[in-house]
């Protein structure tokens, strides 16, 4: 019997709704296999601003760093989007709390599901089988550099790269392509960026330790173009904070629906999982968002804590709701599920 | 009888064929109309410095700024990519001769062609009718902020917008937007970027000059997943620099083949015309290039010299050669013709 603390941010929009369903997952593994989990409800986003003024309260900081992993499922709200003087954003308490716990690898994996074929806007031949693992850096980059106005009304972002920032992240990549396919792609823009070029003098550095992983460069315009022309050329990606952003967004169309997509935050010595969807204002409370991207996250969480048979019966459980077309209104536009029947016949089936 | 001097890069791989059927075209333009186009053939990229040990030689430099034009090909060489250490690259020489020339603005047209709506990877119904025209900042952001090393390894590069420098490009995609369908989108990522919150404000305020066009804003993140997913939605788009370089490859996709997309990079006293795609060494000399993305460029270079019924001779002949199947492999695998075939067929219709 194992015992662990799980602190639950649910975020902004549909954010709630979607985590509800998690739980309600990680419940059932909890009653099926014995297991102890302690669910601590936080705030963070938009709520947390709402609430007390700070997209990160300090509690909900001291929480997260106690916790054995932390649940999200979406942060962000219109009004502070279009106000670009707003001084405090959802965005802030996210970053802030990625750097805080040092969760220094984003791992995305994205699958083209065959049931799914048909809702990607790619053609058939071009995605099916495709399968790959975005590792995206994430507490470093121009997201994280000085930024600010100058007295002449210009602003700027400066974006920076450690040897040690790379090295880490790229480690993890390497690792996850020697235990897949043996294929790493780094994407980058070497051509024109300085930091491109250490991301691509590490990388080769690396790969003398890594004889069996076959490494392939890409430019991140040519990346931008390859992930739709032929994503079965990608097996592992490695790539900066804001490529990574990019490309994985852009990625997800492979499977057909962003509700698909779960994703897990890691660092030395803490690990969050959560949708790679937003917060997706207009559909609150409607009962249409996807929950299986978070309930996915949650079985990341899972073998985060090497419960990899508990991780096993979750994600079986949702190619069943995938197989029976028990799924929300983009997938299913004829006889659609509300967010909570999905979670409800996903638990079911754990 | 319009007497005009154009400076033609061939550059670097494929660049030399392309620009060869591009100039046919320009000749058959001043045959047919009676015009008087003198071609001065300059170095530029890889082959600059293999000639002179620069990438942009002086003389180069000079032609460029007497031309009432320049039409480029491409540039880059493998042999400096994997070598990050490498002090002169063909790319510098042409990020220079953009500043040079104080070209701002790229302006790049997408286009589903009905005829080929089956060589792209997108499905039909969701490419068909898309129609849309990218403006791309092309002499400011992270390419050409400071960028280098520190003492302790680390890399760094700087972007820096100022709001002149956003202003001038952006009243050129309002007023394409104005002459268009009135919508113009622009891309950034302002819940992160202190560069693209000025962005948002800039463009919030020019649009008050501009009350018959509406703006819609998405993070870059969420448009590269867009536009793929509902490409139809974009008719201008506007984003700085880097964005843009991303947004428009990944773009290229609906068009089915990059081989097709022209694109003008242009200031307030000069303008340079040049496909989007690269110098795709691995086809150099084959005869398989697609000539068409830089005979669609000379077709732009021919309207801002104000020649619009040229212009248009030189698309209606483009267009006849997509009717017809005239065609390189990548758009005709089962009877392909070569470079040349295209350009010469492409010249006699004109
Ligand atoms: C909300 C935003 C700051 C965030 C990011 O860009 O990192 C999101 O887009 C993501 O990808 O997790
Ligand atoms: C060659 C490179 C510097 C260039 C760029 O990124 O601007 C190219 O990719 C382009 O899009 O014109």
């Amino acid at each position: 019997i194992l015992s662990k603390r799980i602190v639950v941010l649910s975020g902004d929009g549909i954010g709630p709704e979607v985590c509800q369903e998690a739980v309600r997952a990680l419940k059932a593994v909890a009653d099926k296999f014995g297991h102890e989990f302690v669910f601590d409800y936080q705030l963070m986003g938009a709520c947390a601003i709402d609430a007390t003024g700070d997209p990160l309260p300090e509690a909900t900081l001291e929480a997260c760093r106690r916790a054995d992993a932390v649940l999200l499922g979406a942060i962000g709200d219109p009004k502070y989007d279009n106000n670009p003087s707003a001084k405090v954003r959802p965005e802030q308490g996210l970053l802030r709390l990625r750097k805080s716990l040092g969760l220094y690898a984003n791992i995305r994996p994205v699958t083209a599901y065959d049931r799914l074929l048909e809702h990607s806007p790619l053609k058939k031949d071009r995605i099916q089988g495709a399968d790959m693992l975005i590792f995206r850096e994430l507490t470093g980059g121009i997201y994280f550099g000085e930024k600010g106005r100058r007295e002449d009304g210009s602003a700027y972002d400066n974006c920076t790269y450690s040897r040690y920032e790379i090295e880490r992240v790229a480690h993890r990549a390497f690792q996850a392509a020697e235990a897949r396919r043996g294929k790493l792609t780094l994407v980058d823009k070497a051509n024109v960026l300085e930091t491109s070029r250490l991301w691509r003098e590490v990388v080769q550095d690396l790969a003398l330790q890594y004889p069996k992983v076959l490494v392939d460069y890409l430019f991140v315009d040519n990346a931008a173009m390859q992930m739709i022309l032929s994503p079965k050329q990608f097996d592992v990606i490695l790539t900066e904070n804001m490529f990574g952003d990019i490309i994985s967004d852009e990625a997800s169309v492979i499977a057909g629906s962003l509700g698909l997509l779960p994703s897990a935050s890691v660092g030395d010595d803490a690990a969050l999982f959560e949708p790679i969807h937003g917060s997706y204002p207009q559909a609150k409370g409607k009962g249409i968002a996807n929950p299986i991207a978070t309930i996915l996250s949650a079985a990341m969480l899972l073998e985060h804590f090497g419960l990899q048979e508990e991780a096993n019966s979750v994600k079986k459980a949702v190619d069943n709701a995938l197989e029976q077309g028990v799924l929300t209104p983009e997938l299913n536009a004829r006889s659609p599920y509300t967010t909570e029947q999905v979670g409800s016949f996903i638990a079911y089936g754990i």
